[in-house]
Order: structure tokens, then sequence, then C-alpha cells
């Protein structure tokens, strides 16, 4: 990899994880960026004679693709912890009682503004958002500098956004309209789920999905409560109603998968279908233990969510990660079963790749998009640190994150957000007294 | 609570969860210390008069009981992620042969000394901790100022301290004898577990802790591999080999007691021994998930544990409360099977009772020990905060904690540990490196 004589940006003396196929590492790396892109990466003793306007000092660190989170609802954080400790009915109740009461345009736009600050402060370079109001999260993430693929919500009686279908489908098509070719934002279909839309109305989405040309992200198989409302509804499956409205097909990109038997398995992986893994929702729902390794055996594409702030109840890969490996491991009984650097591709690689992006994130690679963060070892808590893999999923955490660069530019330094985001937190917290004034247990 | 006219510290405007066993809270309130004891909690309104020479400022903060870790080897952060991603045996394999290689009084204080500061950044006031070579980990503690209960360990073999036996048994005598009455530093006798030591040295150091009025502390049912070590050593479970060896008997806190049937939950329950659950160490090396739900429903004294660095691989009560919760509902299927007041309940005041400390620490109470944290709230992933439990448990991190008293002691200010620790890490580091540099593969 021959390093140019200059370049907007260089990021030296990390210790570069490529996180392509091959695992590829520089112990001491550096990595050139001009523009939104990656134009170099390769060993340190190659750049020394490169000139750029900026250099990234990752020295002690280590250099990595940003995560690609493939499964959250931003503005949710509003409900932060809103509705825990209680059954699935009980929490569900309070957060849509929550939601009808407070989400507008405003707090979509200042709870998503908060959601992805978090989530850029603990590396998350892009993240495949779904929720009502989009166009409130699109500019949030312009806010912010994260990268962002979203897209209108079908959700099968009016929902809180208060769209007859008929209107939601003009939106729909307008949204998509109004942000194909947006900066930095990425298109899908979001269908909430076959336990929202009937038959007819899936297959309408799959439809619009043909004509628009965009894949689509759906919850699918997430709880024993869904699967038991779409055997009434739909009599079969999640993934089976799903495959009949036609939308079980490459592109597709499923959130949670949990509940899913062989043969479902085996449709997916022949299929091309792919899977957001939500871990810290999935455990503190109770929602049960997706089969990561059977999905991965059969070549699913899998991937890691954090799902929304009222679910898990923050949007930490790093809780991610390590929670996704401990889940499998206990799954299986096996120590091995899900070995680190796994994990780290599939927050990376894996999530592009989920995402309908592989050829453009989730790897330092010449071309790829410039999405690049650096992780500080010099805690207590991350010496010594033998294996990086093993470090970043078992010990690191989103506070080692010093530097953040989405399509080259910087929206973390120093471990604090470029982006001015105290109005927004402060719209938290009084949409928050306003729910606690409301109901002061909580409930 | 009369607050005083004077004290030495006072700690103000934050909101002070006691922790007692009404989950007594002040919204707005103020702790005062003066010496290494609380002398008043109560509103801040009633310590407005106060005189103190230091004042603590948690506005817009937690003010919690420091964290009592139950279970660790903290000196272990030697090999913390040495031998991941592999199974039990091959891990052991690994450890123990850089302990042979690399343990001696000299790397232990460096260990300790790391590993203690680790959990005192992370909110830890008080740790149980079992490792070879404990005159280094006590004056490590000292160092880092946490609190700290250890003793000599008992292993059948020579162990990597090189005792025979019945130096082991004067070395234990001597120990004690050394530090009944050390400022800040508790006692137990640590025999390992019944697959190191047979029945008849169970039996001794049983008979060795009467003599000396000293409670045990013991790994037990931690793994299935040890189910079948103890089974075909003993011929019944670990358990009932302790039982008679006389050491299932009130004060005895056990380590892990993930593997045990309804009768030893009982007889647990029936004679006062404390259990310290490990979720991270339990998860990551697929041990199992401990009976938390039939333990605390049968009314053992339960705890929680970080266990040493090489297992889990920090050493952060954060994470492993919100595992331990995770755990307990993925287990049971019910999101409400381990309410977040409950588990931290088991981190401060459980973990204090299990250590045989529960007069004295654990709560904020008069007359109890001033270990006290203060977690800062400003961070976006803390923001809205609905119920400080649930923010403790599944949205802060140890990178929240700013400031830590123990024993009214500063030892953690601004998020910094008030003790330098640089050449204890550049000790792991080399130590490290000389590890990494025999077996470049890592094992």
């Amino acid at each position: 990899m021959t390093f140019p004589a200059t370049c907007d940006r260089l990021v030296t003396n990390g210790q570069v994880l490529t996180m392509d196929g091959d695992f590829t590492a520089f112990p001491a790396g550096a990595v050139a960026i001009t523009g939104t892109r990656i134009v170099a990466v390769g060993p340190m003793a190659e750049a020394a004679q490169v000139r750029a306007a900026e250099v990234v000092d990752a020295r002690g660190g280590i250099v990595l693709p940003g995560f690609v989170n493939t499964h959250c609802h931003a503005a949710m954080v509003l409900f932060r912890g809103l509705a825990d400790d209680r059954p699935l009915d009980a929490f569900l109740k309070t957060v849509w009682a929550a939601e009808a009461a407070h989400v507008t345009p405003e707090t979509v736009r200042a709870g998503a503004t908060v959601g992805l600050a978090e989530m850029a402060l603990g590396g998350v370079t892009h993240v495949v958002d779904m929720y009502f109001h989009p166009d409130a999260t699109v500019a949030a993430a312009r806010d912010i500098g994260i990268g962002l693929t979203t897209g209108p919500v079908f959700i099968g009686f009016d929902g809180i956004d208060r769209l007859p279908w008929p209107d939601r489908l003009r939106f729909a098509e307008a949204f998509v309209a109004r942000h194909r070719g947006t900066e930095g934002v990425e298109l899908m279909l979001m269908p909430h789920s076959a336990y929202t839309l009937d038959a007819e109305k899936l297959a309408e989405v799959a439809k619009l999905s043909d004509r628009l040309g965009l894949a689509l992200h759906i919850h699918a198989a997430e709880a024993p409560s869904e699967m038991a409302l779409v055997a009434a509804q739909h009599g079969t499956t999640p993934v089976r109603a799903l495959d009949r409205a036609g939308m079980i097909r490459p592109g597709t990109l499923l959130a949670h998968a949990v509940h899913l038997d062989d043969a479902e398995i085996a449709l997916l992986a022949e299929r091309g279908v792919a899977m957001a893994h939500c871990p810290l929702s999935n455990a503190k729902l109770a929602s049960g233990t997706a089969r990561m390794t059977a999905l991965r055996r059969a070549g699913v594409a899998t991937s890691l969510g954090t799902d929304g702030a009222s679910s898990g109840n923050d949007l930490d890969m790093f809780h991610t990660m390590r929670l996704a490996a401990q889940m499998a491991i206990l799954a299986s009984g096996q120590p091995d079963a899900m070995p680190a650097r796994e994990v780290v591709a599939m927050a990376t690689r894996g999530g592009a790749r989920a995402a309908g992006l592989g050829a453009r994130k989730g790897m330092i690679a010449r071309g790829m998009d410039a999405d690049i963060i650096v992780i500080d070892l010099s805690a207590p808590h991350l010496v010594p640190a033998y294996d990086p893999y093993s470090t970043l999923v078992y010990a690191a955490g989103r506070s080692d994150v010093r530097q953040v660069l989405a399509r080259g530019r910087r929206i973390v330094a120093d471990g604090r957000p470029v982006a001015e985001i105290s109005k927004e937190l402060e719209m938290l917290r009084a949409v928050a007294a306003g729910i606690a004034a409301a109901a002061p247990d909580g409930s």
C-alpha cells in the first residue's frame, strides 16, 4: 500500500486493526485520509514522509473501523429506563403512553441528537435507525456528523406520528425523494413488524421497496409474545409471514431474529437476509438468546445492534459486543463459542455488510469511507493488553474511545463530541420531568 | 438525623441513596463525615449550617455507599486476557504456566496495586481478595487506600508460592498475627477449593479457623469440570464435601456457588453461609448461571464479585451488576426477575453482609464507615435518569464515578486515583511483554 506525498489527515502510531477478511493488523501503523475516504493504510515506517494537514496521534492506542450499529431507535433515549423491572406488557403500555404524549418532531430531534452523540462517543460511526419523524433524525445525524441509514416507518395503525395508511405511503415516497443523495444518509424502508402490519400491508411495502429500489429493515422473531401474536394474526411464524409477503430476500435486515427454527435459518442464509443481534435488549426484556452459532455456521450475515435505550438501556456497542460473546458462551457451554475477534468483526465489517454498505464501510482499506476510531489503552483496566480483540470485547468501554472520524470528519475529539448538545440534553431532562410528574412512581 | 455543627468532610447536594433496608433516599441530600465514619446523613436543607473542613460537591450526581466486591484476585490483572477464547483446560494450563513463571511478591504488589486502583476508579471501596503473597496485596491496598479483606491461601500442593503444607500452616498463623488490627484490613482464611484440598486438609483449615476466630472464603461449585473433579476426589458435591469438613457454617463466604441443588441451597440458608456471585467470570468461562432467584428466595446472603481479571476480564462492579441482572432475567424468562435496586443492594449492603462487615459497611448511615462514592450523571448516556437504581445498573459505568472516599479518605478525586501507579503499570507491561515474547501467539 503506497502512501501519498500529501493527505488531509494522517492517523499515526496506532495499532491498526483493519478488520479485513484476513484480520490484517499493523502493530505500529498509519492511515491516510483525503476528503471522506481512506487513501492508504500501512506500517508507520512507510508513512514517515507523508505531509498531512492534520495529524491524529494514536500512539499507544488501537485504530479500528468505526462500529456500525445495525438496529437502533436513537430518539428513544427520551424513555431510557422509564419502565424497567416489569413484565413486557406493562413495559410496552408505559412506553407507548409516554410516546403518544411526548413524541413530536422537536423531541425526536433532541432525543436523536443525544442518542447519536452517545453513540459517537462510544465509537459508532454509522447507525441503522428506525423511528417516527425520520426527518428529525436526519437533521440530528447531520449535526453530530454520524452516518445514518434510515427511512420511513410503516405501521398498520395510525401510530404516534398520526399518519393514516394512505398518508403514510405518500410520506414514505416523499421522504425517499427528499433524502436520496443526502450526504451521509442511506435509505431503507422500515416496516415495523409482522405483528403491527397485516399480510396485505406487508406485501404493499415489499412492492414499494421494489419500485424504489430500497432494501427493508424490520423487527422479526424478537420475543415469545411476538411469536404468539404473529401466530394468531398470520397463522405462522414471523419469518414465514414475511416470506409470504416477499420480504425474505437479499438486502433485508431483520432486527433481533431470536426465535428461529433450523429451516428459517437455512432460508435466511439462502436468500441473503442479514440479521441485527441485539443482546442488551434481548437480555433485559427476557426476549431470549439468538442462535448466533447456528446463524453464523449457516452463513447468515450477522451484525450487532444496540436497539433503543428504552430497551437496553444504553447505546453502547462495547457492552453489546461483550454481552453477545457472553450470551453465546453461556448458551453453548463453550468458552470458545464466540472468539473476541469474530465479535469485533460483527461490530464493524459485519455491520457494514448487513446494512448493505460492505463495499464502503466496516474496514480500514484504501477507497473505504474514513470511518475510524482511536481507542486509548492507558487506563488501568486495559493494562496489560495481550490481545487487542480480547481487550476490545472484554475490558474496554465507551470511555476509552478518544477520537472518532466519520467520513473523514472528526466528530469526537479527545473523548468529547465536536457538536454542542447542551440544549438537547436540557430538552430531554424537561420531557423526563414532565413524564415523572405525571406518574411519580415511574409507571 | 441531626447534623453536627462541624465535621471533616461534607458531601453536598447529591441524590443520596442510603441503601438501608428501606431504600431510604434523599433527593437533595448531604452526608457528614468525621475521621473514618459517617456522623450524619439527611436532607441538604438540614445540613446548610454545617462547617466542614472539606466539601465534596455531588450536585447533579448520585451518592452511594461504595461497592463491596466479594470475590477477587486483584493481582491477576497480570494475566488479563492472556488466554481467552479457548476451552477451560487450555485456559487454566496457560494461566498456571504464566503464574509459575511470573508470580513473585514484587509482581503481586504491582498487579494488586493496578487491580485495586482499577476497582477504586470503578467505585469499589472494599474488596475480598484471595491470592498468593497476601502481604503484597495488603501493601498495595494501603497505597491505594481501599478496604481489604484477605488472608492466607491454602492449597493442597506446593502452589506458586512454593510453600509445602506445614510451612503453609505456619505462614498462615504468622500472617494473621502480623495483620490482626492492621487498619483497613479484615482477615479471613482462604482455602482454595475442594478440588485442590483433600478432606483432611479441609478439616485442618476449618479447625485453624475455629482456633483463630476467623471466617472462611473458598471457591465452591463454580463449573461442571469442578463438579466432576470433586465427585472423583470426595465422592460428593463441593458443598457437601465442605460440610463434612465443618466449613458450611456462619460466616463462610462461597465464591461462585453456581451448581447447587435445592438441598444445598436450603443448607446454605440454614447455616448462614453467604455467596459471591461472579457473573463476568461465570459467563466468559462458560461455568453456568448461578441460581440467584432460588438463593435469594431461600434467604441466602447474596453478593457480587468480579473474580480476577484473567477470568472476567476486568474488575468492574457496574458490568457485574448489569450482567447479574441480565443473566437472572434470561434464566428466568422474566424481565422483573432481578429488579435494579436489588442488584445495587447486592453490590453494597449485600456485599458488606456477605463479608461479615454488615454492621460497619454497605449503607450510608450514622456510625458506618465513610465508604462513599459520587456518580456523575451528566454524560449523554445517563440522560434522562428516571430511576436512579435502573440508571446505575443499566446505563452507568466506571467512567461515571467521580469521587470515592474509603473510610473517610479520598482515594479517587475527579475520576483519577489519588495514588500514583505509573511504576506499577510499567511493571505490568514489562511482565506482559515477557509472556508475549515467550509465546507470541498468546498461548
